[in-house]
């Protein structure tokens, strides 16, 4: 079955904003076994809209949009299509409720402007929006389906999965894609791409995708097919040939980011920590704690910008920072056993480095980056040189301390970092 | 004059890629004074290709196209952009002998299967491809222009500023687009739109974007003329008029991000800042550190989860926690004051809230943040009830808390929080 994407809204044909939310669309659209040949951008002129939306309809079995949904005058998709449709547009009741049941929760007033989302197109379902105000709308039109979703990524997303995606399940589709997910830490993408490309030849029924980021690299292999079992038997063949291709540098064959990998490593390890960073500046007790019940394993944090601190809130000695200076293995590993006696954590991190792009030398040049773990038995450290610009050595940085954390229970007896 | 983009290419409709060059067309596009008014992405099948092409031409006067031009199969943008015309592709020597002289130059033979980039349409005109080895098609049908652009963005970018952009500013258009980028915190976006909607009637001509994130609100009020001086002087007064309207919200007038403007404020008035964060988790740090040479004014933070932590590392009296809760505004207080007197800082920010998505109670419910400020002369505190899920509120939070900082400096007297 085939979908086409719309994107509603004038900012997206400007030199500033993609829509990124086709990318979800797709991805779930794709679980489900239906597939996406073509997406289109297109602003907020009622004109341009209908046109948009009558040509996806004379082509694809099912249309989805996002965005246009909001309360303000240059919300227009419901209008549009309901004109295009030749329908009305009717009050909905228990919508209007849930609207305002949503502003009373925050104790604020709900806006004229508001109710314009309570209106809905005439024989269309309204999809509950857990996340915010507009509902998303269900329309059956001659055989068509056609799915409006507001334009805001967490609200567009908890809607799919919540409203869309099990009414699509149950068009009872055959053909769908599998896929697996693979997650690296620790390697460059072209390390990624030599040790796995040779097993693309060896099975040519699978395409895979390489996506790279400073919080590490997917492996993306994908195969549509109507045979559940045999799909999956062929992508745990690939997975397992891929695990060891990887080594140790595969952190997860679910999908899984690293923080989620990091966090159950050490609740299952009855594990704590602490992190003490300089030019990380926060990022990474902010990754530590981006998962939700952070609280069980993660105790904290302090960002030491200044020498002074260093020595005052984490008790690095004063003359360890006067003689190796403050970007240095010495002071990485005195952060991180100073965090972790001060705050009593079972690990504690330490991060320095020059993110740039100044204070660099050519001794230290900007990149250098010291990270340190340490336990009761002692600390160690290591250095990193890292490309980029100030926010990807910041990132890299933060991911490979957090990826210092995994590594640590990898060998009881020794760990690494 | 109007414009549409076709990216061309399979991968395209994968959850994993974007195309990106539109965002480059669409800004250079901008700036010769042609409008973009609608983006698709196509596949490589020939029978979508051609629909979207046709399409394209029945809209817009311009239509640039990116991608499948490559020596491979599912190359096939020439072939079915000639078939839709009615034209025949045939081989363009001056083409061909650039080709082979590139190859030439790289001491490599040319493949067999790169002869087919020599093809182009019948009656067009070959664009030199500066960084690759495919021309791109300049191709005028019936008072359209068809631009066939390859899709490497290196090779796409330099033939477009190199070929395309002169032979588009030849076509004497006079009407460019002229802009302002406001940005706006500590409002919601039907608040922001409430506040300057009224002006949009009092201005027609001027068509103002709304964008809103966590990290705050964008107004792109934009306007298409003919007469520079005029459009500047319109763009001016609304600029204006908005300011008035959004008071003290109003942060920049030029698209400066909050972590700039908190930065310049901090420098301005020779002060510093140290943060104690709870539900926030590094976030306000990071945001605080993002920016080049953040040492001036950052001088550090902490990270303190548990209460403990709170206690020991930044003085919050256990009385008070034990007392009030370690959400409250007293806490808040406490953190904001100790870690200004702990780090030496001119200011300090203490957070403490609920991020979900447990931990809520009826008194106490998810989303709810106390944030606090103090200097030399006191703290003020201030309560927020934050929407949305864990990462949001997390976002929302620092946001607040960082724009705290800035309106600390707007009244001299008082400072505001």
């Amino acid at each position: 079955m085939r979908a086409e994407i719309i994107a509603v809204g004038s900012e997206l044909l400007t030199p500033f904003r993609l829509d990124t939310n086709s990318l979800l669309l797709t991805a779930q659209l794709n679980e489900v076994g239906i597939q996406v040949v073509n997406k289109t951008v297109v602003g907020d002129s009622p004109e341009e809209m209908r046109r948009s939306f009558q040509q996806a309809l004379a082509r694809a079995e099912i249309v989805v949009s996002s965005g246009g949904l909001g309360p303000t005058d240059d919300d227009r998709t419901r209008q549009t299509v309901a004109d295009l449709l030749g329908r009305k547009l009717v009050r909905d009741e228990p919508t209007l409720l849930k609207m305002q049941e949503r502003f009373r929760r925050f104790g604020r007033p709900m806006p004229e402007i508001n109710l314009r989302q309570a209106m809905i197109i005439e024989g269309s379902t309204p999809l509950p929006n857990p996340r915010g105000t507009a509902p998303g709308l269900w329309i059956e039109e001659k055989g068509r389906t056609l799915i409006l979703l507001p334009g805001v990524p967490a609200e567009l997303k908890a809607l799919f999965e919540e409203q869309v995606k099990p009414r699509l399940a149950r068009l009872g589709i055959r053909q769908r894609l599998f896929t697996r997910e693979l997650r690296v830490s620790g390697l460059f993408e072209s390390d990624v791409e030599q040790r796995v490309s040779p097993l693309y030849a060896q099975h040519p029924e699978v395409d895979t995708t390489i996506l790279a980021s400073p919080t590490g690299i997917q492996l993306h292999p994908r195969i549509w097919s109507d045979d559940p079992a045999k799909a999956e038997a062929l992508l745990d063949e690939i997975t397992r040939r891929m695990a060891i291709a990887l080594g140790e540098h595969l952190i997860s064959t679910r999908g899984e980011p690293l923080e989620e990998i990091v966090a159950r490593t050490l609740i299952e390890n009855r594990a704590t920590v602490s992190v003490a960073e300089s030019c990380t500046g926060g990022l990474l007790a902010e990754r530590l704690t981006c998962i939700a019940g952070s609280s069980v394993y993660f105790v904290g944090g302090v960002v030491c910008y200044s020498n002074e601190l260093k020595t005052s809130l984490v008790g690095v000695p004063a003359e360890i920072i006067d003689s190796k200076g403050a970007v240095s293995p010495e002071v990485a590993l005195a952060l991180a056993d100073g965090i972790r006696r001060r705050t009593g954590a079972t690990l504690g991190v330490g991060i320095t480095g020059i993110a740039g792009p100044g204070g660099g030398t050519p001794e230290k040049p900007v990149g250098l980056v010291y990270l340190a773990i340490a336990d009761e038995r002692g600390a160690r450290e290591r250095r990193l040189q890292l490309p980029g610009d100030r926010e990807r050595i910041r990132m890299y940085a933060a991911q490979a301390a957090l990826d210092s954390v995994r590594r640590h229970f990898l060998i009881p007896a020794h760990g690494r970092i």
